[in-house]
């Protein structure tokens, strides 16, 4: 049976980072007779310069239909001035929404090879290996009412609402458990339970489900703290579970502490493993179409595609090491370069990545 | 004329570096004449424990009636089961909103001294010196409607609204137009204007304000960017503005990559410059008591007390001059001491000051 993947390559450096992937895949899928069946379709800007918005009915037909989704970056500066409700970024949290892909994996690990990339002091990033576990159908991202009115005085308000219901921080939090069950059961929970109630409710429902994960060793800790943490002694932490907002800010800074964001994938996963794959950087308008671009995360959020969403544990671990030859050999791109290293263009990373398989 | 300064310890090291800074300003004001008036009052966990709240009415009639006020720090694991409308952080929000302290400046600076404390290697931040303006009486922090319910189908749903008018954030934004017309021009407001309307809003009104300060460079950054940015290469910022649970996570990010926050006081300001001064450390339950806590913080809050609310500014830079002269002596808390550096305790810190006065 055969397995569609659908490709949406996105903005700015999108496209040319999933040249690359789509190169990897097509080659596999011969050699190892995967059954692939890769299928491309319009996001972000580039679907709002085509057919007028961010998310075309054809494309979430596509994705709905799709086994797993391989997804690029989006956004840029040409779309900034677009009303909120066209931009770029609703093509992407329409389909998170749409898909209900809830469950967003952001892992944090620092390549060995790249040490030198981190800002942070060898020692304390060295080995470092996180897992963030963001809730990505929720909270304030998606709440209800929402907008800017005009007050009895003439003046405007914007408002956003923080909400989660028990349901969905239970939905997110066993999905964390279960991440902390298969690394090394440790969780740590982040809210900021001292002052919004939202988040009361939140540490209360993960403490309860925690009694049915006995030997996950639980904690809890408060954004700001967290933020400090992660910059003070990242390795701390094993698997941290939290809602959409907050993950967002700490997923972002967790990855910089590695220093090559052009090599951390995510997956992002609904309630049966079908899933969103994306690298975790974003479309980087500034060097796109230079050749500049790391293609490495988008090829590693393929292998996790192939690991989580079709079962192909096999062909994931290939890439993996492919990946992990072409560091040993020495290629790097310009974001991962450091001192007098050889820098190298998108397509030749992609090219020695082919190479190694 | 006499000034009112009103001391609040608080909990946790909050007594013990607080006895500190009450020596210093003790001193100065007998050797310089100063014409202060201290008075001492209770908040947070140590209110609750006597009158049953964390903000007395009697502690909120004094710091109203009070110049300035020098704060501790609040809460404990002893009151984290308590209702939130009555645990200790209720006694600092209640302080911030019914003073109107909506301008909370939160410096970071490394002190050349202390190069070694960042997790950061050293040429990414030595010379670090940026500041963050945070609005602190509105956003989510204090947003209504809040709390949890019960929705239809029997499951609790817990909620918060983010919400912030034109007039909040016009009077923060000249806040920080004015900030960085003291120092280097340079502005990064920083919001998630791409996903969160009431950052749309923010964005426009800092847009709009900016007109009227032709001379700052002003920049927009989303949170997750600056998060990272932070991390990455710190100097690229001045001065950042942002709301209050932004503001929160930021600066306590900001302040960790100087490795030294026991170093770094802050200030909450009304639109008159009367404040509450604060170190940028919280209670540190785990170590109070022990006189390991460092009191730097504390004594450099009330430097910035004695500029900015009382017009004290020689007495304010004795205090600065003071503090430079114990980091050149070699004088060490355990939270800043690194390598062989001998380990002096609170007390001994604060001698140490009193001494080089
Ligand atoms: C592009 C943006 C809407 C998105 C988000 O905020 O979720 C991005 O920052 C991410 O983390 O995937
Ligand atoms: C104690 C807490 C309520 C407070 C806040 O979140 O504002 C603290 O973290 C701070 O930053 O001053």
């Amino acid at each position: 049976m055969s397995k569609k993947i659908l490709i949406l390559p996105g903005d700015g450096i999108g496209p040319e980072i999933m040249e690359q992937a789509v190169a990897v895949l097509n080659y596999l899928n011969q050699a190892d007779n995967l059954g692939l069946e890769l299928e491309q379709a319009l996001v972000g800007g580039a679907a709002i310069d085509a057919t007028g918005g961010p998310l075309p009915t054809e494309t979430l037909a596509m994705a709905k239909a799709a086994d797993a989704i391989l997804f690029g970056a989006i956004g840029g500066p040409q779309w900034e001035s677009l009303d909120m409700a066209i931009r770029p970024e609703k093509g992407l949290l329409g389909l998170r929404s749409n898909l209900e892909l809830f469950g967003n994996l952001r892992p944090a690990i620092l390549y060995p090879q790249l040490v030198e990339a981190s800002s942070l002091k060898p020692d304390l990033v060295s080995g470092l290996d996180i897992v963030i576990v963001r809730e990505l159908t929720g909270g304030i991202y998606f709440g209800q009412p929402r907008g800017i009115r005009t007050l009895e005085n003439g003046e405007r308000q914007g408002f956003n609402t923080y909400v989660y219901s028990e349901s969905e921080i239970k939905r997110i939090g066993r999905l964390a458990f279960e991440t902390a069950m298969k690394r090394n059961k440790k969780l740590c929970s982040v809210d900021k339970a001292n002052v919004l109630e939202v988040t009361e409710l939140w540490r209360e429902v993960i403490t309860d489900l925690g009694k049915e994960y006995p030997e996950v060793e639980l904690s809890h800790m408060y954004v700001d703290n967290a933020a400090m943490q992660l910059i003070r002694a990242p390795k701390q932490f094993d698997v941290i579970v939290t809602g959409n907002m907050f993950g967002d800010i700490l997923s972002d800074a967790a990855a910089m502490l590695t220093g090559s964001i052009g090599m951390l994938p995510s997956a992002s996963l609904d309630q049966n493993s079908k899933g969103m794959y994306e690298p975790c950087h974003g479309s980087a308008p500034d060097i796109a179409g230079k050749g500049l671009a790391n293609p490495l995360a988008t090829l590693l959020s393929a292998a996790m595609m192939l690991r989580y969403s079709l079962n192909l544990d096999a062909a994931a671990v290939r890439i993996e090491q492919a990946v992990n030859t072409v560091l040993e050999q020495g290629y790097r791109t310009a974001d991962i370069a450091t001192g007098t290293d050889q820098k190298v263009s998108t397509a030749e990373m992609g090219a020695a990545v082919l190479n190694a398989l």
